[in-house]
């Protein structure tokens, strides 16, 4: 399959334009779940908001269900639990999409699934699942990355027809270290310098290395599009961003911890292939292959 | 000399009344420099933004001399030359009031010194002076922590009657790591656990490790004050704050780069004694009340 958007293979890095619309679905037929404005917003900026989207019951059952796994999780050696660093805390829990019974059902709620399926214009399956709980005090930096670079590259999904959700589980502020988007970066495809080493996906989770764009680029992208947006509000509010979307966070020094829900929905019409890397398959990919064919929702 | 507000001498930390005014003029008489508006927040939070302050032809010259000073500064070895812990890269300079004519002209702004004199009610000299450069991408957050309680410990100084004054040189943004401040925090004084060990000033310019305030204080703090502020705005803005009022930063992966000038002013009735740390002279204190005598500004 040719590679539309090569990136780790070259010594220099360069901007390619996105060949994939944004949202999917025939934008003057379907009407969809979403309202022409934010159907607009995310046209435009890549990403969109949606404040009280969960009510404040469904929000603390939620909250009550990621602290019991993370309870429940703190002996477990396993490569979908991820530590901090420098301590042992849990930075974030895996594919929870399909290892608990609680967050399944979550992650498919009717609601989601009809505004994902809009924005991907087919069936969609859920890529990848996580929960991510960035402590206060001392929550670490995510670096600028596209979520469309690594998955082609390193888990070889070929097009950009995914998105990616976030659910907050608490207050985001502008200080605790929320996510930051650069709006209209969905157009543009940052290929990156460089290889994937084998078994790279372990240690990005920790701290982002490869696939890491240039500063040059992130510049471009940010003066070029419209700068920085932080959207901030309270937990229950979603975030769904398009895969190529440019985003990272600051650290968080602050005493208010940052949880978030996070899960990917891939269409069932851009089914993985052979990553695009030219290196070996890895394990995870391999049981996210499985797991797609599985879960896949129709 | 008493040692009102005591830290790094036991193992657990305390929160401790403050003793000293906030607001060291006569409210009654002196109306001083500015509003009534703007006297009651700064008695109320601990600190207090003048947006505009300079024009945008003086914060053109002054980013032109802070950017002439670090190019200058490349190859200097001095201690007054602080650089980013991963690369050579100049985070700070030190003693600019001092050292540096144009930047001796700056800091002696007769309008700054019509406000400062008026909060510490009474003449003031300049304790300490420093550009510092957060640069876009890899700036590091700053742990949080009071001024006050380094100069009480370090440099000796008696009570609360020092204000610091931030110059931005550059637009503050809310995503590019600006001060963040506990507003009524400077009501409380943080004593920190454990000593000051020899020398511990060098490293903590560049990475905060002595005297950090425990989390359930800071969590005391932020509860029991206002929250965080985070004042944000163009470059040319002041932001005065207390000596004692607790802030910090975070990190900044943003294109955006932070600038400011820094200075410290005290009363010349809080003048430096022997450290309360028990421990020996440092060298730079003693630099600081020669430079004290000498600066005195009437």
């Amino acid at each position: 399959m040719e590679d539309l958007y090569p990136s780790r293979k070259n010594s220099k890095p360069e901007i390619i334009e996105r060949k994939d619309p944004v949202i999917h679905s025939d934008l003057s037929k379907d009407k969809g779940p979403l309202s022409d404005e934010q159907i607009n917003f995310y046209q435009k900026n890549g990403f969109l908001q949606i404040e009280n989207f969960f009510s404040p019951d469904e929000v603390s059952e939620m909250q009550k269900g990621i602290f019991d796994l993370q309870e429940s999780s703190r002996e477990v050696d396993s490569e979908k639990v991820i530590r901090e660093p420098e301590s042992d805390e849990i930075r974030s829990i895996f594919h929870v999409h399909n290892d608990d019974q609680y967050f399944k059902k979550v992650t498919n709620d009717q609601r989601i699934l009809d505004i994902v399926q809009y924005l991907l214009g087919s069936d969609v399956y859920i890529h990848q699942s996580r929960i991510n709980y960035k402590p206060g005090f001392t929550g670490k930096e995510f670096d600028w990355h596209s979520d469309f670079e690594t998955w082609h590259v390193e888990d070889g999904m070929p097009r950009m027809r995914a998105v990616s959700l976030s659910i907050a589980l608490s207050d985001n502020y502008i200080f605790n270290g929320p996510l930051m988007l650069i709006p209209g970066s969905q157009n543009y495809f940052v290929s990156c310098i460089g290889e994937t080493p084998e078994e790279n996906y372990k240690e990005s989770l920790k701290k982002q290395k490869l696939g890491v764009p240039d500063h040059n680029s992130l510049r471009w992208l940010a003066e070029n599009g419209g700068g920085i947006s932080v959207p901030t509000g309270k937990a229950g509010a979603i975030t769904l961003f398009e895969s190529n979307t440019m985003h990272g966070s600051n650290g968080n020094i602050t005493p208010y911890s940052r949880n978030n829900l996070f899960m990917v929905f891939n269409s069932v019409e851009n089914q993985l292939v052979k990553p695009f890397s030219g290196g070996k398959e890895r394990p995870e990919f391999i049981a996210v292959r499985e797991g797609a064919k599985r879960l896949s929702l129709r």
